[in-house]
């Protein structure tokens, strides 16, 4: 493996200086790209672009081609464990993800088991080598899964939901069967991780997506205490290098100092989240990536740049800060408003430094 | 007008002590309850419904007759004050209510303005003075209205949306423009409340369903501040009681200390919110209202009468709480998990006061 050109996000989620503050956005690979809507209609399906590790790394770089971004995601999906584990994973033309097979019976729960990802993921892994080679050392590549309870959501509703009502109710109803479901998969997730990191993930994230929905209590129970246990089972080192870990809970703003205590290096900020508070409660403890409002990009560059500084100013210099949304790219984004916004990190987060000193 | 013979939601608002917590449900009146369905397939349309004195006081009673609740709620719908204003309320069969003249050019934002209740809401006043009349003074009425800021999500959008992002292009890109509409929309929701009190709501509701869509600083400078204007105006006093108004963000946890701050007699939980935190921060200042996730109703009646007693639990028997959902109810939910709910928190509050004596 090549050394790193540009190691800015590692130094920054070890909280080191950093020249400026590191930049990449969730999904920056994806439908706002004309290249990557020319490379998905190649492929025919979205499913077929994900399972091609070519493909895959293809749309991995476009952004990097694009935008000087100090980090590269795997293009995949947080559904692939699921689907792996055979609750059958396709995509309705113009809706989410579906599960044909989701989980609504004592008799699937009990037989439900943490796939083999050598076996079942194995073109999951074939990308992520693939991407390092393409990478050739020119920024970190950050591997992901979904988190045990965000993939629960789904496995038990078999489709994005505004208030995944069916498992809701097994929460109420059954709670010992979704801690099951939750035992099982908090384990692959791990699986799934680690994998990651051997084939060549240099950080990983940890996308707690439906957290938020949780109740004060329930989001202990039911997601963080199992975020915690994949965060626990992770490989800590590769190639001589500690692998950081990002655990990003949307809607998690009220339970920051919990998720920073859980393990992981760093916390991922949705965008309601008050960055100074932030900083005040863990920024000692964690590093903090986020938190530009993804909306903010459908505005023109210069009111890009206007709220891109202001998210800065938010965090300060101090060494600790990623720069990402608060939530993924949507795909109406512009994309000037994101060569803005990059710029406009990059150039101001170096004078925040100049100017402390 | 006849006396109160229940005003223990006032005195719960007031932060007086309470034989039980009171409670009433949001959207206790709406499409789980079979004769709410037969009232409406009867009237034709939601609208029609809405519109109709006699049909939104039988509907508004509905619920009382099932279950010993401590309050009406008028049955109404946040956008009688954009239809009101000509932006043309309707709604699509089975999706949500749509606004046929949504605000998006700068002339149509000029040229919008506060409607007279008295002439183009006529029909909620005359609903509420029918609605008086039948409770009798069984219980106090509560009157509603949407927060300027979530009226202007719709207003802006023109209907229901994941992320309202015509809203958020305006607010990021002409941010003067909205505040134009927010002005206007906090003068009209006031005028609208207070006319409502005239007619003989004894206690109001601010709905701020997507507040929690903003970041940190835009929930202050876009939703906050004009609910705080609301309520600097609304009449504080009728037939010699004060009038409590109680202020919900849906997501606005992190923001509880500011919404205390803002005038409100009572602040809305929604179900994410830690209820001990909530008491400590702020309920010496305020009442509280909240917060059973409503999705814990689709669970077996005992299972629901679990998360009622943790709820009355977290609260604590200490004067200030109204016992609520933490969102309006489903149309899914089964009538027998209502009844069990309050009757749980009718019997459970009743010796939690009983305990501490």
């Amino acid at each position: 493996m090549s050394a790193l050109a540009n190691d800015t996000l590692l130094r920054a989620l070890a909280r080191e200086p950093t020249e400026h503050a590191p930049i990449w956005l969730m999904r920056q690979a994806g439908r706002y790209l004309p290249e990557y809507a020319a490379t998905r209609a190649g492929a025919g399906s979205f499913l077929a672009l994900a399972k091609s590790p070519a493909l895959a790394t293809e749309v991995t770089l476009q952004p990097l081609e694009r935008f000087p971004l100090d980090a590269a995601i795997l293009f995949s999906d947080i559904l692939t464990v699921p689907d792996a584990m055979g609750l059958g994973l396709h995509f309705a033309e113009g809706e989410g993800p579906r599960l044909a097979r989701p989980l609504r019976d004592e008799t699937a729960i009990a037989a439900l088991s943490a796939p083999d990802p050598s076996d079942k993921l194995r073109y999951v892994l074939d990308a992520v080598r693939e991407i390092r080679r393409a990478l050739a050392g020119r920024v970190p590549l950050i591997g992901f899964a979904g988190s045990p309870y965000t993939l629960a959501c789904y496995m038990v509703e078999g489709a994005g939901s505004e208030g995944f009502p069916a498992l809701k109710r097994l929460l109420y109803a059954r709670p010992e069967l979704l801690h099951r479901i939750l035992e099982v998969t908090a384990r692959a997730v791990t699986d799934y991780l680690n994998a990651q990191i051997e084939a060549g993930a240099q950080a990983v994230m940890i996308f707690d997506t439906w957290g938020g929905n949780l109740t004060h209590c329930g989001y202990e129970e039911f997601s963080l205490g199992y975020a915690r246990r994949v965060l626990a089972g992770l490989k800590k080192e590769a190639d001589g290098r500690h692998v950081p870990s990002i655990l990003f809970t949307k809607g998690g703003g009220q339970w920051l100092e919990a998720i920073a205590a859980s393990g992981c290096d760093a916390v991922g900020l949705d965008w309601t989240v008050d960055a100074r508070r932030a900083r005040e409660c863990i920024g000692a403890r964690v590093a903090l990536q986020g938190n530009l409002d993804p909306a903010a990009l459908f505005a023109p560059p210069d009111a890009v740049r206007l709220q891109a500084r202001r998210v800065l100013d938010a965090f300060g210099p101090a060494p600790g800060h990623v720069f990402n949304l608060g939530h993924g790219i949507s795909q109406h984004t512009p994309v000037e408003s994101v060569a803005a916004l990059v710029d406009e990190v990059l150039t101001y987060s170096r004078t925040q430094r100049i100017r402390v000193g």
